[in-house]
């Protein structure tokens, strides 16, 4: 029996760790850590400096593998996610088997980007895993990049007592701004899916790194600011490498929110 | 000029609390701590917990005010919030006010429940609050309740590359199910309004003082479990004086986000 505690770390500041996943990696015996191609070794290196800076038990040991790379062959798009899930699963089955064929513990953990009920994939990767062997899942959760927006803009996420949608770059992109909404918080957009909807009333708040020194913010009237986003976007990505960026849009519908000017 | 930092403690559990959390909370002259009236006292208690256990300088100070009620007398929903907000700021104010005048340093923090973002108030106040004094505002993100109940039901927030819907027990009462919705997480319900909702296909994860030790979790198809989670409320909100709780529903109608089953 595993025991596989997936622990959210938040978003690029290390001060966005909890003490419950401080805890949790101090009790694990093996901590796993994705590396996802060189653009992005930033991102291992962090989660090895909260390793670091974190684990102070010494018989926690880590461990990193690389993730497989997803098939542009598969030409539908859930279906090639998971099929790439499929494969990640494979990839920690064996991590795990070598940890506990070398007399390691059966406490295993990973490091997770945020939190890791939000965009990610870990949790269903876990679910795969679970049909391989017997497993006792925990989720610790962490600070997401929707929370580290808006307080990097020290704003609200919800209009006073109102909805908000959260969707994806591509979502956005299909089907246009979604229907009733009135906020709607942008993940996984790789560069002006903003760009698909009517700009009229709409304000955005936008970043990129949020929460890490590099952190870049950008607000105001959508129309006013969409072309400053897109280019800041393409030179501080062609500068990093990579970039990870995030958006907040509300448009102005209900008056009464705000009575007071 | 006041140094305001809002910061974030997460949603009931002292391990939420960030590192960034408790770094703000060590800088801070004045931490402030609202009290909501007996029935809530024991999250006044948390606060005050957190407060000893994160606060080792003996410079920063702790002070506790009552919040003013709402007046039930204004009909307006959203005009009696924003009533209310007025006269909190007004509160602060004095409490500020009274804090240098009696030498005290111009670093103030309030403790947030959950992140404060999210269906909170006190970025609101700080607003009104900066019409009256010269103040930088700060945030700091913390876990929310959303966050709290994936992780204790160790589930996905969103379905793969799929939009989420955030609202309140008003809205859905009011305005049902959100139009083009897959998932739907409602805060703020006093009780049941997954009641005024078709439950074909729908499933639902509830659960009560999350992250709490007297945490309680359901979870099934909304028709199976609906009774189940209005006795459980009632009950446990009538053993407590109070309940917090907070629901994730699913409705299943893209089949291709789960071709394995
Ligand atoms: C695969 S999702 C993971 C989200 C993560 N689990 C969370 O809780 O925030 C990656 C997306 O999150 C957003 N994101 C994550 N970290 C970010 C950061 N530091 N700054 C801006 N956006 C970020 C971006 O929209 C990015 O495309
Ligand atoms: C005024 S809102 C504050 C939300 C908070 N700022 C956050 O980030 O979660 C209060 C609502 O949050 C939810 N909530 C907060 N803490 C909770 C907990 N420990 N368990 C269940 N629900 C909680 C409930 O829906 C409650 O009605």
């Amino acid at each position: 029996m595993i025991d596989l505690t997936l622990i959210g770390i938040g978003t690029g500041n290390l001060d966005h760790v909890t003490l419950q996943a401080i805890k949790a990696m101090n009790t694990a015996d093996l901590i796993l850590i994705p590396l996802k191609g060189e653009d992005k070794s930033d991102l291992a290196g962090l989660r090895q400096q909260i390793f670091r800076t974190c684990v102070t038990n010494p018989a926690t040991r880590i461990d990193s593998f690389d993730l497989p790379e997803r098939d542009p062959g598969t030409p539908d798009y859930l279906r090639r996610v998971n099929d790439w899930h499929d494969q990640i699963a494979a990839v920690w089955h064996t991590a795990i088997e070598r940890h506990l064929a070398q007399g390691g513990g059966p406490k295993v953990a990973f490091l997770v980007w945020g939190d890791p009920s939000l965009y990610d994939s870990t949790l269903r990767i876990a679910e795969r895993l679970s049909g391989q062997r017997a497993l006792h899942l925990h989720v610790i959760p962490g600070i997401t990049a929707i929370q580290a927006l808006c307080a990097a803009h020290a704003i609200p996420l919800n209009d006073l007592a109102a909805p908000v949608t959260i969707t994806t770059g591509r979502q956005l992109r299909e089907s246009g701004w979604p229907p009733g909404a009135e906020t709607v918080v942008v993940m996984l957009d790789n560069g002006g899916a903003f760009g698909a909807i009517d700009p009229e009333g709409v304000s955005i708040w936008w970043g990129a790194y949020v929460g890490m020194d590099r952190q870049v913010l950008v607000s105001g009237p959508l129309e006013a600011v969409a072309g400053q986003i897109s280019e800041t976007r393409a030179r501080i990505r062609s500068e990093h490498g990579w970039v990870m960026d995030i958006y907040l849009m509300r448009r102005k519908s209900r008056q009464s929110d705000f009575p007071k000017g």
